[in-house]
């Protein structure tokens, strides 16, 4: 009852408002570009995670109406029947240009380029900036929490505290492509063939007379995979003596215990604690688990008082995106076609940094060849090349007397085909690919960009003739308003 | 291919684990009660709006797994085969009571209360948690702003920023029926109902050579229904004027300007501007819309400016809960069947606030006959009735001296039946009249509990019984404690 049947709805009315409007004014099959962008890092970091492509692409691949949504929107608004059989007949058959999953990206470069009739690239904003933006933010995040994880096991435990399900399992992905080694979400690892982890809940070890039954029952289910969870009642006093029990009762056996968590309390002192008594009992093996509340602020904390932590399960901060729950991303209008010709186009705002870019553009990043670090990246014109022999100035794009020159150098053409006339011309990667990928890219910045706290800011720049094609536009529409304010 | 299949894996791998564990154990048919609540209100609110009770029942009739799900379960671990078969024939055959959605609800108060085997209401919690944490998450957030907004039109503008698709239609869902009028969600009002508005972007206006021709154009397509956005350039010296061009042509014909769009700057001073403008070229009856990171903080700041503004659109910060993007719901364990009897089962932790309210319990709403206000609430044992002719004593749960006397009362049950032996025993009220309900609910609450900032914390007590219960097993549980560690 409550399930949509395509996705076609899955945007702003005014999409489809404005797809009549087109279409009433004649105007609904001229070619538009559009890019997909943020203008902001999120949570002070000092770069994104690309990430959530292939839901985009899934979706537009199979984006149409049905006639239950079609019933809908004539209900909705007195829309000719000639602009229905429209929709009915409607497929995205636009072209796109978009940054790999797992690329580093930065602020106000375009990560999806789409090229097609205006009617199409309205009616899927809506939908690219959702997707998009979510596995984004949430891959940003667990990238920060894995810089400083310095290779302890990272499992993502967000599911109950997700934004609903959707979120859980496609935040999972992006948590995963950006360097976490599992997820408690089992459709998750049904999906995307994530590894799937879990211990077991305090609802278990209240469920029996003692807490040492409860480990040892557990202990039976699962003799060579047990983690049992020692904070029901007292952790020091409690959990861990029994653990231990229960641990030397599975070594008898032949067995092993796999690992304890801690839950709640003072997790460095805690597993500091627990570790000696393991130690001391032989069970150097097992391994502490800890979660609760956690976030890349309090790994840090809890790593620089010598927490022994082996792996961390966390939640509700990385699946929300707590400290900054959207990444704002925006879709706009860089030019549109007149008599076979792209124009560009501009979007000027009273606040300088909202200006778009205009022009059908790509990214380039600049690789010094010596070090392998990207210098910058340098938006340019699309079909306009970078000379690698001829030393290169980048400049800053608001800051223009901000200059360095770069020799030695290849530049990487960020903008991958994505799609052309609707049809995929890329093969999706598989996420493990996507993940050694992205940890890849990661070597090839410096650490001043990659550090949690005011990280160095990675240069973006624009080429001389996107700069100058900016300057004029910006001033042609002022001329404008002037004129017609008779000033 | 990204679809999954069925419901039953939207769950953490530790609730099938301990399900098989229970198998193992011989334990897994034993009957166990579970709360559903919420510890802490968000945003420094006075209470939160109870949301997301249909989501879960549909989720409830409709669980089952797959055998697409047990094959991708028989991967994961080497469950035994009598166990998967036990999978295939699982349904949900549980009991609920449950709040009715819109109710006004507090900390520590269960929501939900389910009663049945360990097994299916371990494999729910998830679920559970993630539906309804999320729906009342924002349903609390939307009657923040519902507060402030005074009966101007409020509109959800939020699906491009919601974190997935889910979180866009439920999240839409949720505001409405905590007092919003519409959303801009096309799903959203296919699904529920829901009015859908919308105006145009600024691509629209980009895409025409001047402005003007662009309003023109969109006011051909909707003469009578028009919202045209006006800071695509300058708002004050382009946008309000062309839009008032415009809105004279339509009046000529018969027509009439719907609107105008505030979107970015100082909406105080440019609200104020636009309807002085509009008024004094006869456009009286068009509307002005603002949209722009809006939240209750800041509503509440323009209107105080004097912002002349009939409807808003809010969007990121609603649709995210921004500032606090999670409820942190929990699901707790809180009695278990033995020989036939209910005994009570308590969680304790070393932060007080995290001890569980054990045994099952029912939630009382005091209600002042004289006010027809709420007085309180008070959690006793299910089964145990309120004597409405005696004086009624409520004391705080943790600071126990804080003492009040109720006389002449209505004790009403918050807490309906909603499924018995898993099947549904309540008829869903349509989403207009939760909605209606919950605006009446509203009214029974002094506004000393409903104001945005540092409102009275609204009484929600135990019973000397259950306060007893909760006494005697925190003692019990300390004593055999002490006893093991020999003091």
């Amino acid at each position: 009852m409550y399930k949509p049947t395509g996705w076609a709805l899955h945007t702003d009315k005014y999409q489809v408002t404005m797809m009549y409007a087109h279409w009433k004014n004649g105007s609904h099959l001229h070619r538009k570009a559009f890019d997909l962008y943020f203008r902001k890092l999120p949570f002070g970091n000092g770069y994104a995670v690309f990430a959530g492509l292939e839901r985009a692409v899934q979706y537009l691949e199979n984006l149409q109406f049905t006639e239950e949504d079609i019933r809908y929107l004539a209900e909705q608004e007195s829309f000719e029947p000639e602009f229905l059989d429209l929709l009915r007949e409607f497929r995205f058959r636009g072209d796109i240009h978009g940054v790999r999953e797992g690329t580093l990206v930065f602020p106000n470069e375009p990560l999806l380029r789409l090229e097609g009739t205006i009617m199409e690239l309205q009616l899927v904003e809506t939908a690219l900036l959702n997707f998009i933006g979510y596995q984004t933010l949430v891959a940003t995040k667990a990238a920060r929490i894995y810089t400083i994880a310095e290779g302890d096991t990272l499992m993502e435990f967000g599911t109950r505290r997700a934004q609903e399900s959707d979120a859980a399992v496609w935040g999972a992905r992006a948590a995963y492509l950006a360097g976490f080694d599992a997820t408690s979400n089992l459709r998750a690892g049904q999906m995307f063939g994530i590894p799937v982890q879990g211990t077991h809940s305090h609802a278990w070890v209240q469920d029996f007379d003692t807490e040492v039954e409860a480990f040892r029952a557990y202990a039976r289910a699962f003799p060579d995979s047990s983690v049992l969870l020692v904070d029901t009642y007292d952790t020091l006093k409690s959990g861990v003596p029994h653990a231990i029990q229960v641990g030397r009762e599975l070594k008898e056996k032949g067995y092993r215990l796999a690992g304890i968590r801690l839950d709640s309390g003072d997790l460095a002192y805690l597993s500091k604690e627990a570790r000696r008594m393991l130690d001391e009992a032989g069970l150097t093996q097992t391994r502490i688990i800890a979660s609760s509340d956690l976030d890349e602020t309090t790994l840090l904390n809890l790593k620089s008082q010598g927490a022994k932590v082996d792996a961390w399960g966390v939640g509700t901060r990385l699946i929300t995106a707590y400290d900054q729950p959207s990444l704002g991303a925006v879709y706009k209008l860089v030019a549109r076609e007149q008599n076979g010709e792209w124009l560009p186009s501009i979007k000027i705002s009273s606040n300088p940094e909202k200006v778009t870019t205009p022009g059908i553009k790509t990214v380039y990043r600049i690789i010094d060849q010596r070090t392998n670090k990207a210098r910058g990246d340098l938006i340019i014109e699309e079909g306009h090349s970078i000379d690698e022999e001829q030393p290169l100035t980048l400049f800053h794009p608001i800051h223009t007397y901000r200059k360095k020159k770069v020799r030695e150098f290849r530049a990487i053409n960020l903008l991958h085909p994505i799609m052309r006339r609707g049809e995929r011309v890329f093969d999706p990667p598989p996420l493990d690919e996507i993940r050694r990928y992205h940890l890849a890219q990661r070597s090839m910045f410096w650490e001043e960009y990659l550090r949690l706290m005011n990280p160095e800011e990675y240069p973006v720049d624009l080429s001389g003739e996107l700069w100058n094609t900016k300057q004029e536009l910006l001033q042609k529409i002022y001329r404008t308003i002037r004129e017609e304010n008779g000033s």
